[in-house]
C-alpha cells in the first residue's frame, strides 16, 4: 500500500508548527466582547443574592447575567444537575456565580470584584465516604446521602464463584484526581447571527454533544445551533462533552448580540474544568491454586465532585474492563457514585480504565507472589482470547494479548530482570501490565456512527468532509491517507474539511478511540465507492470493461492498452453521477454493535486493543524517589494505518500515565477546598526532562473489522502504565502501592519504618 | 398556498436594516492587509519599465506587485485578453499595473506615489467606427482592425424577405455606456489557508465563475479555491462573472501569506469595473402593408471597450432579442464586437436587450405612424404567442405578451392619451414598448444547472444549502417560501445556508433571470423529495398508508383520526434514510433546453418572461427637459412567488431604465479617455426624489415548467423603459430619439432648429 502503514506527516503541523493555525483564542470577531466568570470562593454555600449595581457603571462592561438572568435549564448529561450559572447554591470552590462581558477582557476582570454576593457558607465535605455517612452536608436536595446513583453489574455467580476458589484476594487501592493539563485552556466564543442561529467555535472533540447541550440550556431548537471548526490545544476527554464556558459564552451571545469569548486562565483550566474521578476501589478475586480466575468483585466508591457530567458512563466502563482482558467467568461490580465539593470529573483519555487497571494489575502480582507464578505465565494463563465474550459482554474477535506480553517480556529481557537481585543505593526494577480498550463504544443515546463525505472536483482532487474534529491526534491525516489509498492520489490532492455542524456529516465525536476506526471504516467505504463511479464513468467513456481499468495518481487506465486512458477528472465530468461538476460520494459508518443495557451487558465495541507495558524503575532507597528508566510497550492496535501517529499517541500516552502513577495530584485543601495544585507547575505534570527510554512494538493483529485491521489507539496506552509502574516500584524495593500517586515518602516510610 | 403568492418580508432584511448584516467591507481577518491598485493614467500606452524600489521603504508596506510577480496567466472570458496587472500595455485609464497590499488602506494609497511607471504612450482610440478603420491604433496584438469577433445570425431567407415586404424601415440608433452605480463598491477578500486553499470572500453573483477564474489566473487547480458567503450591496451582473479585485487580492494572498481585503473607492467601481456596452444599432424592418412583419437585419458595432470580458454573450443575446416578441419570419444579425480604449463592458441587466429593445420598440411606433396603424394594434398584430418558435430557436410555451399589451393599454386609457392633442408649454405624451427575456441561459460551457439540498434536523426545522449568492433580489426569500410551502413549515423553520463552493450544492449562480426559475424548481422538488421521505416514515410509523396522511406545521396526520400523529422530527428519527439524525434530500434541475449552437440556433431557456410598460411624460418644450409622470407595468411573470419580491425587482428596473432613458452616462473625455462622470452625482443616477408614479400589474400565465408557475422577473423590468420613454416623448413633441440618453439638449433644439 502507498499510503497505508506509511510515516506521512501530519497535514496540519505546517500550520502548527508555524503558528498559523488558528484557535479560538486567535478569533477577532468585529465588535467581539471578553467574558470572565465569577466563581464561588466557597466549596458549599447558598447564594442569599447577588448585588451587580455596580458592575454596569464601569466603562466598557456591556452586560452581566447571574443565574436569573438565564432560562434556568439545566444541562442535559446523564444525570442532570448543573446550571450554566449558579441559580441558588454553589457546590464547590469555582462554581460559576455569574458572568460579565465587556469591551476587554481586563475590564471584564476587573468587573467581577464589583459583583457582590451574600452567600450563607454551608458545611462541606471532601471525602466521598465521609459524604456517603448520614448526616453529611447534602449537596443537591435530591440525592439522599450524595449518591448521585449505583452502578451495578452481576454476572455469573460470583459467590458460588469465590467459594470454588482456592484462595481469595481483597485489596483496597485508590487514584488521586488529575486534571488534563491540556496545553490550550479551554476558550469558545459564540455569535447569535441575523437569522437566529447561534454559531459556537469551540475546539470541541464532539460539536454535536456541545450543539445538543448549548441548545438545550439557551432554550433554543437543536437547528438553531451551529458549532464550527477551529483548531485544538489538547482534548484527552476534556473536551469530548460539554464544559460550561461553551454554554456561557452562548447566553452571553443571545444576551448582547454581540460576538462573544471566554478564554479561561490556567487556573480555571486546572481548578474549574473536568478531571479524572478518585476511585476508591475494593478489589476481590478467588483464584484456583493454578492460578485460573474463577470469580472477581469490584467494589467503586467514585468521587463525582460536585456534578455528575459524566461519571456514570465512567464508572460503568471500569466495571467493562474489570471484566476483561482477563478471563473472569464470575463477575460482580458495583460503584457509588458520590457527590463531594470539589471539582467534578469527566471523560479523561481511558475513561475509568487507568484506575480499574491500576487495581487489577497490582493484585495481579500480588497473586503471582502469593501462588509462586511467575508474573508473566499468570497472565498468559488468564489473558482473553480471540472467540471470547467476557462476563460483561465484550465479544473478542482478533486478540493480540499474548504476542503483546510476549514481545514486551522477550524484548526487555523481563525473566533475569525480575529476578535479578536488587542491592544498593539505587535498586532497579520491572514490572508488567495490560490492558484492553473498545474502538468506539456504543453506550450513548445518540447512537454510535460516523460519516464521511467525499467531493471529487474537475480537476481530479478530492475534499473530505468529516464531522468530528481534530485534536491534535492526527485523526484527519488519517482519514486523509485512507482517502489517498483507495483512490490512488497524493496527500496533497485530498483536502480535508472537519467539523463544522452545518456542513459536514454527523459523527459522533472524536473519543473512545472511534475515529480510526470508524470515521476510518466510513471513509474507506465512501472512496470504495467514489472509485467505483469513476471506474464506471471510464468504462463508458473507454469503452472497455469496468474490472480490467486500473486506478493510479490521477489517471484511469486500461491494462491491456496503457494508451487507453482517461483522467479522474474527466472521468468525473463524463459520469452520469456528477452534479453541479462534482463527484460526491456519502458513506455512513454503523458498528455492528449492540447499545449498552442497564444491566450493562452487551457487545459495545466492533473492536477490542490490547496492550503490555513493562516499566523498568529506579528506585532512590535513600529518599524513596522513583525515577522511570524505561519504558516498553507492545500494542495490538490492529493495523497501524501511520506509526508515527500511533507512536505519538502512545509516547503522550506513556508521559501521562507516568505523571498519572507518580507525580500529578490535584490537591484539595481540607479546610476550604480549594485546590492548591492550580498550575501545571504545582499539579507536577512531567515535563520532556522527565521522559525516559521508550521502545514501542505495533503488533498487528489486522481486525476484519477495522480499516485495513486498524483499531483504536488513542486511549489505551496509558491503562496499564501507572499499574507497570507500580509494579516495577514492587520489584525493585518490595514496596506495594495502594494508592496513587506513588509518592517518594511512602516509599521512604515503607524502607525506613523506624523514621515515620 | 400558505406561503406561495404571499407578501412574505425579506429573510436577511432585519439584519439589513440593523446593520448587522456583513459586508465584505465588514470582515475583520487577523493580520489583514489592504491592498490598493496603481491604474493607468494614459488611455494607451507601452510600459517600457516600473520601478518600485521606492514603495517597500515606505513603513507598513508589505509587498508590491506588478504584472511580473504574477503567474502571467489571462482570465479566461469568452476571448481571453485581460491579465490581472497588465504585462506590458495598458489599454484604458484605469488598467490596472501595480497592486500594493500594505497594513492600512493609508499606507496602501501613499505607496501607490511612489511606484514610478516608465510609460511609452501610444496613439488611443475611442470610438469604435473609428476602431475599425485601416491605420486605427491597434489595442490587441492579435486582433488587426481592433475587431474582437462579429456573432452571426441568418435564418430564413432575409433578402427575400425585404424584396416581397410593401416597405422596408431602416433605422440608425446608439446608445451609451452606463455603469452599474452598485450602492457597495467592489470588495474581495483572500486568504491562503495553511491548508494550500484559497478562500475568497466577495458578494459574487456567481461563486462558481469567481472560483474558475481565480483559479485559473493564480495557477491553482480549482479545488484550491473556495468562494465563500457574504452580503453582496448590488449585483445587477456587474457580479455575475469576475472583475479584476478578486484576481489581484488573490495573488496578493498567496504572495503575503496573510489574508489581503481590497475595497475599490467610487471613483474606481464607476471608471474601472464592467459597464453596459454602447451600441450602435442599423435596424432594417420589412413589413407587409398591414403591419405584418416579413424580415429583420439588425447590423451592431459594440463598443468593447479595452477587455473581451463577456461581450460576445451580450451581442449574442441581443441578436435573440431583436428575432423575438415579435414575429420575425426571416432575421439577419450581424454584430460587429470591436476594441477601444474605453473601460470594458460587461454583463448588466437585461445584457443586451434594452439596448436592442430601443431600436426596435422606436421603430415600431415610425412603422406604426408610417402605415396609419395604431402602435397597440401593431403590436398585438405582430406578438409572439403561445406555441411559436422564434427565428432564432427560442421555444414560447406560456405568453402573456398580448394580455400584457391590453392591461397597460386599458389600465392607462392609452388610446385617448395617444391621440390627445399637445399644446402648451408642458406637453403631454404617452409610449408603449414591450420586452422578452430568458428565465436562465443555456449558453455557457459549464452548462446549466441549480442544485439544492434540504437538511431536516430532528427538531422538525430545515436547513437549506443553496450554492447561487442573493445580491438583494430575496433570491433566497423567495427559496425559503418554496420549501416553507412544499414542507407546510413557518418561515422561521427554514434557513437559509447560500453560496459556499465548499458546503453548498453548485448552482450556475444568481444572473440571467435564473435562480426562481432554476433554484426553484431544484427546492420545489428536493422539499417534495424531502415530504415523500416523511410520509414514508411516518406511514411505517403510524401504520397507515401514505396516502391518506396529511402534513400540517410540523405534524404529520392521519386523515381518518387525527390522534394518529407524528412530529417531523420523529419522522426523520425513524426514516430509515435518517443518517446521523439527519433527513437530507438534494435535487438538481437541468432545464430541458439546448445549448447554444455557434449558428446561434437554440431554445436557451426553458420559459420566457414577457412585459409590456408605458410611460407617460411630459416635456418642456422651453427647455427640452423631459420629466416622467407615470409608469404602468403589466409583467408576465408567471406566477409571483412572492409578491413584493417581484414588485421591488420592476420598480427597481423602471429607476435603472429611466435613468438609461434619460441622464445616465459614462462620459470620456475626448482627449485624454479618462471618464469625466466618475460619482454617482456626475453620472446623473435618478434619486427617489426623481421616481414617478408607478402602476404595476402582474400577469401570471402559470408557465408549466416553472415552479408554481413563475418565471424569471430579475431583468426583464428594464428592456423596455428607455424605448417606451422615448416614444412618450415623440408623442408629446415629435421628437424621434435615435440616442440614449434623451437630452434636454437634443429636444429642446428640435423644437427650437433656429437655436441651434
Amino acid at each position: 500500500m502507498k499510503y497505508i502503514g506509511k510515516r506521512v506527516p501530519e497535514i496540519h503541523g505546517w500550520a502548527k508548527v508555524t503558528g498559523q493555525a488558528t484557535f479560538t483564542d486567535d478569533l477577532r470577531l468585529p465588535g467581539m466582547l471578553h467574558a470572565k466568570i465569577l466563581r464561588s470562593p466557597h466549596a458549599h454555600a447558598r447564594i442569599r443574592g447577588i448585588d451587580v449595581s455596580k458592575v454596569l457603571q464601569l466603562p466598557g462592561v456591556v452586560t452581566v447575567m447571574t443565574g436569573k438572568d438565564t432560562p434556568g435549564i439545566k444541562y442535559v448529561a446523564q444525570v442532570s444537575d448543573m446550571y450554566p450559572l449558579a441559580m441558588d447554591k454553589v457546590r464547590y470552590v469555582g462554581d460559576p456565580v455569574a458572568v460579565v462581558a465587556a469591551e476587554s477582557e481586563e475590564i471584564a476582570r476587573e468587573a467581577l470584584s464589583l459583583i457582590e454576593v451574600d452567600y450563607e457558607v454551608l458545611p462541606a465535605v471532601f471525602d466521598p465516604r465521609e459524604a456517603l455517612k448520614q448526616g453529611a452536608p447534602q449537596i443537591h436536595e435530591d440525592k439522599a446521602n450524595n449518591l448521585v446513583l449505583t452502578i451495578k453489574r452481576d454476572f455469573g455467580n460470583v459467590d458460588q464463584g469465590f467459594a470454588e476458589s482456592d484462595f481469595v484476594f481483597e485489596d483496597e487501592f485508590s487514584t488521586q484526581a488529575v486534571p488534563h493539563c491540556n496545553m490550550e485552556p479551554r476558550s469558545s466564543a459564540a455569535l447569535m447571527n441575523t437569522e437566529g442561529v447561534l454559531q459556537i467555535w469551540s475546539g470541541t472533540q464532539s460539536p454535536y454533544f456541545v450543539r445538543k447541550e448549548v441548545a438545550h440550556v439557551c432554550n433554543l431548537p437543536i437547528s438553531h445551533v451551529q458549532v464550527m471548526e477551529i483548531h485544538c490545544g489538547g482534548g484527552f476527554g476534556s473536551r469530548s462533552k460539554y464544559c460550561e464556558d461553551e454554554g456561557v459564552t452562548a447566553l452571553l451571545a443571545i444576551r448582547t448580540g454581540s460576538p462573544v469569548r471566554i478564554t479561561f486562565s490556567r487556573e480555571e483550566e486546572m481548578t474549574t474544568t473536568r478531571i479524572r474521578h478518585p476511585f476508591n476501589i475494593h478489589l476481590k478475586t478467588g483464584v484456583k491454586k493454578d492460578g485460573t480466575f474463577v470469580a472477581r468483585q469490584m467494589d467503586l466508591i467514585v468521587d463525582k465532585g460536585a456534578y455528575c457530567h459524566y461519571g456514570p458512563a465512567v464508572t460503568g466502563y471500569a466495571a467493562g474492563t474489570a471484566a476483561s482482558h482477563y478471563r473472569v467467568p464470575h463477575f460482580r461490580f458495583t460503584g457509588d457514585v458520590v457527590y463531594t465539593n470539589k471539582q467534578a470529573g469527566g471523560p479523561f483519555r481511558g475513561f475509568g480504565a487507568p484506575q480499574a487497571i491500576f487495581a487489577i494489575e497490582s493484585q495481579m502480582d500480588t497473586i503471582a507472589e502469593k501462588l509462586g507464578i511467575d508474573p508473566l505465565e499468570l497472565r498468559l494463563r488468564n489473558a482473553n482470547q480471540s472467540g471470547d465474550t467476557t462476563a460483561c459482554g465484550w465479544q473478542i474477535t482478533t486478540c493480540g494479548l499474548e504476542e503483546c506480553l510476549q514481545k514486551v517480556v522477550s524484548s526487555t529481557n523481563w525473566q533475569e530482570k525480575w529476578k535479578a537481585e536488587k542491592t544498593g543505593r539505587f535498586r532497579q526494577g520491572i514490572g508488567l501490565a495490560t490492558a484492553i480498550h473498545v474502538s468506539g463504544s456504543n453506550v450513548f443515546p445518540d447512537g454510535e456512527f460516523s460519516s464521511i463525505e467525499i467531493k471529487m472536483f474537475l480537476d481530479g482532487q478530492v475534499s473530505v468532509y468529516k464531522g468530528s474534529g481534530d485534536t491534535g491526534t492526527w485523526a484527519n491525516t488519517v482519514i486523509a491517507q485512507i482517502v489517498a489509498e483507495e483512490l490512488q492520489l497524493p496527500m496533497e490532492k485530498v483536502r480535508l474539511i472537519s467539523m463544522d455542524t452545518e456542513t459536514t456529516p454527523q459523527s459522533l465525536g472524536s473519543f473512545a478511540s472511534r475515529v480510526a476506526f470508524e470515521d476510518g471504516n466510513a471513509a474507506r467505504m465512501a472512496a470504495i465507492q467514489l472509485r467505483n463511479y469513476l471506474l464506471e464513468s471510464a468504462s463508458a467513456r473507454l469503452q472497455v470493461p469496468g474490472e480490467e481499468l486500473q486506478i493510479e495518481q490521477g489517471q484511469i487506465v486500461y491494462q491491456e492498452d496503457a494508451e487507453k486512458r482517461i483522467s479522474y477528472g474527466d472521468a468525473v465530468f463524463h459520469s452520469p453521477r456528477c452534479v453541479g461538476h462534482l463527484l460526491n460520494s456519502f458513506y455512513q459508518y454503523v458498528p455492528n454493535t449492540v447499545r449498552l443495557t442497564p444491566q450493562g451487558y452487551a457487545n459495545v465495541s466492533a473492536a477490542y486493543a490490547f496492550s503490555a507495558q513493562a516499566a523498568e524503575v529506579e528506585v532512590d532507597t535513600e529518599t524513596g524517589q522513583v525515577r522511570v528508566l524505561r519504558f516498553t510497550v507492545a500494542q495490538d492496535v490492529g493495523k497501524a494505518i501511520n506509526p508515527i501517529a500511533v507512536e505519538g499517541q502512545i509516547e503522550g500516552a506513556l508521559a501521562q500515565g507516568m505523571g498519572y502513577a507518580l507525580t500529578e495530584e490535584l490537591i484539595v485543601d481540607p479546610e476550604t477546598g480549594r485546590v492548591v495544585s492550580d498550575c501545571l507547575d504545582r499539579v507536577m505534570l512531567p515535563t520532556v526532562m522527565d521522559i525516559p527510554q521508550e521502545q514501542i512494538f505495533l503488533v498487528e493483529t489486522c481486525d476484519p473489522e477495522g480499516p485495513y485491521g486498524a483499531k483504536g489507539v488513542g486511549e489505551i496506552g496509558l491503562n496499564p502504565t501507572a499499574a507497570a509502574i507500580a509494579n516495577a516500584v514492587h520489584n525493585a524495593v518490595g514496596y506495594r502501592a495502594h494508592k496513587l500517586p506513588i509518592e517518594a515518602e511512602d516509599v521512604y516510610y515503607f524502607l525506613h519504618p523506624e523514621k515515620r
